[in-house]
């Protein structure tokens, strides 16, 4: 099957080298608002201008989405299901309701399929909630996040004044993690759950004081949590905090039984060297979903809750029923 | 929905208690071979001769099978698919293919739906190998049990001569976790990966150290590993060995990027104080998705690789996306 990336970033990247690890898939190449010749793949895909992109409508089987959720993917995802199959990673979770009604309008007009909050949150780890839930009625889960980087708490970081760079790392507190393995059903809070580790680079002669008492009196990114501010420079900041790792946990805990005497958990883990390229490992299974799903005439808005495993890998039914289940 | 329960062992009585927990599912009755009056459910469900099932079927909107996978459900599975929606936990991994193709033909000649194989493994471990291999290519998965009780093993000690009773505990290797986890993707004999532990209760007078070796060479079950045999009282067996716990652990390593350099470890892991109260909420789980299947007019066998994971929960789509996307 034949995708088109839209938007080369880090998930960008990421898809194109994801695409290649796939015997089924090819990449038709890489749809950019940037200057195509100003940019280079890391495989020597061709690069396209989006304006560009209904001309390879007979082309392309699916288009991965690789822009923000912020202003990109509300605008552009609708837009594209009007055209193409679509693939996205939105991921402001209190806005996928109105998200997928868009999509969905938009999709079902053309007749093609559309697959929104692809990824791991949302994505994997949406589906450990939803199948923990389902089989462990009573009891409750828990999601925890990292080690690792977030771009978001990172951006906050750097609209500081004073702040030239900065790299914010989600951490989770080992005492959470092991109350709630403990089956007790615990209640915890924001501050219990994690911790936000802080390296900033600093302008010359800026007041690092009043940078770290910006970041830590930050709401919403920073206030609830205990958080620790550590400068470096330019230099450390290229050497040791290049990658963007990130990972979790979600852990569902219930009990069964005449009394419910008898606790159960079900653990479901991330390690992740690269967020963006597991990501993008993601959104290439999910594009395979989405084509073999219109295919069958299965049209509009689906997200992963709506995928039948199967059409996810590359092997026929047959085959993951002999080695596999 | 109504369901009925067809064979009232372990898993019978976890069937019966996980549909009370679900408050859109009610429980029909208990089917069983036995004399019905013999039988004294744990909720006061009526139970009912195996024989009669059909003079329900208009109140029986699916069946959970709960007999066993060597003989019972080759044979009752296909028989009542002719008849009902049915669910299975056949778990004889290398006769799935024949059992599947018997129970479609079934169910799709009666127009009904049929689930095989539901559980953890096969089941939920059967999920997390085919969206791990999915979503990471280039990697390899490793299934661990453990700790736990098999059932098959303790059978298997017990029809040694001078045995009582005797109860099989299933342990993964430590070394053998860390290996895998490291994401060097090691070859790990059967050895590596798991001890056998047996606790075994001797007659008077019985030669032990004949019992030990019997059991310690056994061709399959036990030859293969490292195993250490305890003998204990009954009294011992009854009161430190009357559970049934279980659990496991299937982890995913992979990696990606251009040269390969990134490493991920996806690992789904359960730990159950009862194994076969945790396969009924499975079962439970997936009776829901096999009814609402056949509603939308897709008949046939299934497994779980072929169900939207939203078809599971008792919410809408809507309130997925909402609350757990």
């Amino acid at each position: 099957m034949r995708i088109a990336i839209y938007g080369y970033g880090n998930i960008g990247r990421g898809v194109e080298l994801a695409i290649r690890a796939n015997a089924d898939q090819e990449l038709v190449g890489v749809f950019t608002r940037r200057a195509p010749e100003s940019i280079q793949t890391l495989t020597g895909a061709p690069v396209y201008s989006a304006d560009t992109i209904r001309d390879y409508a007979g082309e392309i089987d699916a288009v991965i989405l690789c822009g923000g959720s912020a202003t990109d993917l509300p605008v552009q995802t609708p837009l594209l299901a009007e055209h193409f199959n679509v693939v996205d990673s939105f991921d402001t979770h209190a806005r996928i309701p109105e998200h997928f009604a868009a999509v969905d309008a938009a999709a079902k007009a053309s007749g093609h399929t559309a697959l929104i909050s692809g990824g791991w949150d949302p994505g994997m780890f949406s589906l450990a909630r939803l199948y923990g839930s389902a089989i462990l009625p009573d009891g409750k889960d828990y999601t925890f996040w990292g080690r690792g980087v977030s771009q978001g708490h990172s951006d906050a970081i750097r609209r500081i004044p004073g702040v030239l760079d900065a790299r914010q790392y989600t951490v989770p507190i080992q005492a959470a993690l092991d109350a709630v393995r403990s089956g007790t059903q615990p209640e915890l809070t924001a501050r219990q759950k994690h911790l936000r580790e802080c390296y900033v680079v600093a302008a010359e002669g800026a007041d690092k004081s009043a940078i770290e008492t910006a970041i830590k009196t930050m709401p919403n990114y920073f206030a609830d949590y205990d958080t620790t501010v550590t400068f470096i420079t330019a230099e450390e900041m290229r050497r040791d905090h290049a990658d963007l790792p990130h990972g979790g946990f979600v852990i569902r805990t219930g009990t069964t039984g005449l009394d419910g005497a008898h606790k159960h958990t079900i653990e479901y883990r991330l390690t992740l060297d690269s967020n963006p390229e597991f990501t993008a490992g993601v959104l290439t299974a999910l594009a395979r979903a989405v084509v073999r799903l219109n295919a069958r005439g299965e049209t509009g808005c689906k997200t992963i809750f709506d995928l039948p495993p199967a059409l996810l890998s590359p092997l026929s039914g047959e085959a993951l029923r002999a080695q596999m289940l």
